[in-house]
């Protein structure tokens, strides 16, 4: 299949699809992305997802590069050119091209890039069954992780850590003993009492749209939740823990660091959280099994 | 004038020089740079610059693009492409252009970009007999600082925010007081009893070709040199403070968040620590003022 990309103005064959070599996004990191989950054609929390965006532009005073009505058509129209049932789309803005100086440039037209792949949420289905697994290391990042900033080489390293270990994803860990978040994911334990317990929207983590529609759902279930820190020794003397995020929307976690949580097997919660999940993108989007 | 970049093995106009918007450098920060001070058409301290590109890459196991001698040839054509007498040479190297996906490709081949322009080195000489102001602010970077990546946003925003104060630098101050380095600049004071003080090259700090000069040629003229942290309280208690980088090899901090240092105007250490750097300048490349 070929794939076509949005860059700014245009839609190109992806091979065709480039920036300036003085972009910003490529000489300093100074942009930021949404990752978007599609399926049955519909785009999954869209708002949520555009108001991030709008508002990591905001933190980083880049102007957005169009309103965010005009991000929803475009965003369409990648879709369709890609012909994407179930997929992800991705979209990332920088400050534009400029001649390299670290300060804002002063006249710098904002780059904005969409493209569009295929994904089968299948995948991540069939692994709520099996579990996965975490490796953790010393929390190494920046500290505003609310920002959904290109500056990705710490979580880009992490996971890679991860994989040379056999596991799906790695959590940083502070000083603290406190698991802030995972390399690309939320992190959330069930406790024995059956409480959720996730870390609070600070700047110390990525405000994760799964993670908001996770919390909404839970509390709609009756099920107790406390947006509060917690260690990894509390995750493995915990019932259950998982991970959240737009393409991994719900998975249990069975080991961390080899050492398993719970019974070392997908927990009863996890389960009926994924499942009052997938309700809610059938809700939205249609989306079967 | 024209400006030639040089990308993945072809010199081109700058206006054509793109890479992928999938390359690894935009969308993930994945690589690493080096800038280079070029005097009277000759590369200032190559060799530093050549050996420090390659352990960044290194630290990030990202194949090098080519051997340090290609490297060096490319350098010299780009250089003698654009005509630079004077001014700066930049080197970019990322992982390479895939599929986005957080951990590292299977088969990516890295991305290799130079460009260079102009700078006249008089603009420094000339700051040397006004000196420069200073603001401070929390550091908040990841922690492999001596890794040079591109991974700038947090610098970018540290510039700018001294650009908003009317400073020429930022230093980035730790929760115990101690400042690690400036936005793009090493920090250095010159205590009361005339001992030159500077950040220890460990992970912390950008491991600045220019301060190792400085500090040879420090011991050289028997300038007593200790490499140890220091506070913002110690630099306003010192005798004088002073900055280098590459493209800022010497210059005298007058006041840090509008207090001054010192008598408030360039002191003798740092200006005889100057003229040290310029004679070795012109033994390097024939560079006179």
């Amino acid at each position: 299949m070929s794939r076509i990309a949005y860059v700014n103005g245009r839609l190109v064959p992806i091979a065709d699809a480039t920036v300036h070599i003085e972009d910003r996004g490529f000489q300093f990191a100074d942009g930021v992305y949404e990752v978007v989950a599609v399926l049955n054609g519909a785009m999954l929390d869209w708002p949520q997802h555009a108001a991030r965006f709008g508002r990591s532009l905001r933190e980083l005073s880049i102007t957005a590069p169009m309103s965010e009505a005009a991000l929803s058509i475009v965003a369409r129209r990648v879709l369709a050119a890609n012909r994407i049932r179930d997929g992800l789309l991705y979209v990332q803005a920088t400050r534009g091209a400029a001649r390299r100086d670290h300060p804002f440039p002063a006249h710098a037209v904002p780059t904005l890039v969409m493209t569009a792949r295929p994904f089968d949420f299948r995948v991540r289905t069939a692994q709520q069954k099996t579990g996965i697994s975490i490796v953790t290391q010393p929390e190494n990042r920046w500290q505003r992780r609310d920002i959904k900033s290109i500056a990705l080489l710490p979580n880009v390293l992490a996971k890679q850590s991860a994989r040379n270990a056999r596991a799906f994803e790695a959590w940083f860990v502070n000083p603290d003993g406190t698991v802030s978040e995972g390399a690309s994911t939320n992190a959330w334990i069930v406790r024995k009492d059956g409480t959720i317990v996730t870390h609070p929207a600070s700047e110390s983590i990525l405000h994760g749209v799964m993670r908001g529609t996770l919390l909404a759902l839970a509390r709609e279930h009756q099920i107790r939740v406390e947006e509060a820190p917690f260690t990894v020794a509390d995750a493995l003397d915990a019932a259950e823990a998982f991970i959240t995020s737009t393409s991994v929307p719900c998975l249990p976690v069975i080991s961390i660091d080899g050492n398993p949580v719970g019974s070392g097997v997908p927990g009863p919660v996890t389960a009926r959280l994924a499942e009052a999940l997938w309700a809610e993108v059938e809700r939205q989007t249609g989306w079967r099994r």
